[in-house]
């Protein structure tokens, strides 16, 4: 039933410090990319090309993806919403690019200022460009199961969001609980629904940790046949829409889960609690990760 | 496939509790116990009479027993180790009573100074007086997905040690992951292995969050057919075997996962928030429950 093997997208450096209060200096951040590879994370989200003037922690990027070390089959990717964002993220040497919409019209209005179905306009210039370089694409689809202003989404609605950007060039659709709030029964229909239009294999799971189910909606959307999912080392990032809450699901509780399941990830463990200690040092704060925290604790005997 | 109800045995006042740092009044009990009833649990774990030199955090349990309100239908319970401490906890006015043993031989050699089989020739008086008395006895199995001292523990032995408890006279058996090492296939295989001899109707499942795991466990054991958990407010308790870590699940979580899936507790899970806040305030640290902090940081839109 379950899969024998997971990819583990590691979006700690991008889409975690970007939600972080702390400046982090571009060495940390460059040795956190190193370090996460070296653990042996195969795909890491290294930063962003949008403007500074919307996401200052990322103004950064370029001067990262410049000084990481490239590990041969591994990828270096970078959040691109627009051809601009695209150029900049190719020239720095990002080997795949990401673009993201929301599944709730009110978020995608607030959130970057369109329509959902302006946003995924907006995007076309974007997988043009890229499918004539040959760089792969991968589309984030927010809120899925839950908006900050309108609550419920439906699992139809996330589907067409879904379906279009893989009609659209994505080779695969991140679905993101942005908010944290959803539950295994609901993950698990939506993933039948979506499933609908778009193929299992195409699909990834993003969950936050706000409410504390993000393993078990996981352990949920194995069961659904799911092989990827997103997760942040330390849970960096927290939570922007309840500053102190949890937010992204920790890169160390979710390798607990799958090795626990006898799911081979290729990532050490213990080498990822050790990245997760360095950055939440440069950082100042404790780490979010329940793993790390009882690592820490060292009394645990094993 | 999954239950349309489920029992929460609240153990934060006794099992929490007692693993606290912090000392704690009487009121400040009394008031806890008082609140967790106002807000729906119907079973709430008081207190235990065992030796204060043992634990001395629960030395005043009979006075807490004596100072509570009572609400009909709901059951006070306490954990009595022997026939002395049974007396004592009648005399307080327990509804029921709790003993415990572990699913480890090392464990119980180090923790109760005695193997398994003389554990349970101890409990015969108790549930001898019990039985005379027609006052119900839970009985708990600890370390039932791993020990501190032997590593991994067979199914199998944790099956003949709920079996024979519920051979003397037990009428629910709780399987606790005192370390908070499993993951949701050790917890399914456990349940089935164990359910060879225990039918599933007198099991209940008892988790710890030292690993993140807890919530999942319960989603693997609510698939498993599992209808009664244990879980603590607020996850007072911490890890007694690493000072830092998580320790009990925290209820507001379980509560979280239970009614996102459809499933009725009778309990007001926003009160439950509240009543933790109160006990949180009181030992002066922060809540393990990310529920509860997620409810702090406020400005979550639901």
């Amino acid at each position: 039933m379950l899969p024998e093997r997971v990819r583990i997208v590691e979006v700690g450096p991008r889409d975690g410090l970007q939600n972080e209060q702390g400046r982090v200096r571009v060495e940390d951040k460059v040795a956190l990319v190193d370090a996460l590879v070296a653990a042996g994370l195969q795909h890491v989200e290294v930063g962003s090309f949008v403007s500074p003037r919307w996401v200052p922690q990322m103004a950064d990027s370029a001067a990262v993806f410049s000084a990481i070390q490239r590990s041969p089959g591994v990828t270096y990717a970078a959040l691109t919403p627009n051809l601009q964002g695209f150029e900049a993220a190719i020239q720095a040497g990002a080997s795949e690019v990401a673009v993201f919409a929301a599944a709730s019209e009110s978020f995608s209005q607030r959130n970057i200022n369109c329509s959902i179905a302006q946003s995924l306009q907006r995007f076309e210039p974007v997988l043009a460009a890229a499918a004539q370089r040959g760089i792969k694409v991968r589309g984030y689809v927010s809120c899925v199961l839950g908006c900050p202003y309108e609550g419920e989404i439906a699992a139809v609605q996330v589907r067409d969001v879904a379906s279009a950007m893989l009609q659209m060039g994505c080779y695969e659709i991140s679905l993101g609980d942005t908010l944290g709030v959803g539950t295994p029964g609901a993950a698990r229909q939506l993933i039948e629904v979506v499933a609908q239009r778009v193929p299992r294999a195409h699909l990834a799971g993003h969950f936050h940790d706000t409410y504390g189910q993000a393993v078990a909606n996981i352990y949920a959307c194995l069961l659904e046949g799911l092989q990827v999912f997103d997760s942040s080392v330390a849970g960096l990032g927290g939570c922007p829409y309840a500053p102190g809450a949890s937010g992204n699901v920790a890169t160390e509780d979710v390798l607990y889960l799958l090795h626990g399941l006898g799911i081979a990830t290729g990532v050490d463990l213990a080498q990822v609690v050790q990245v997760g200690q360095s950055i939440m040092l440069a950082l100042g704060r404790q780490s979010a990760s329940r793993v790390a925290r009882a690592h820490a604790a060292a009394a645990v005997p094993r």
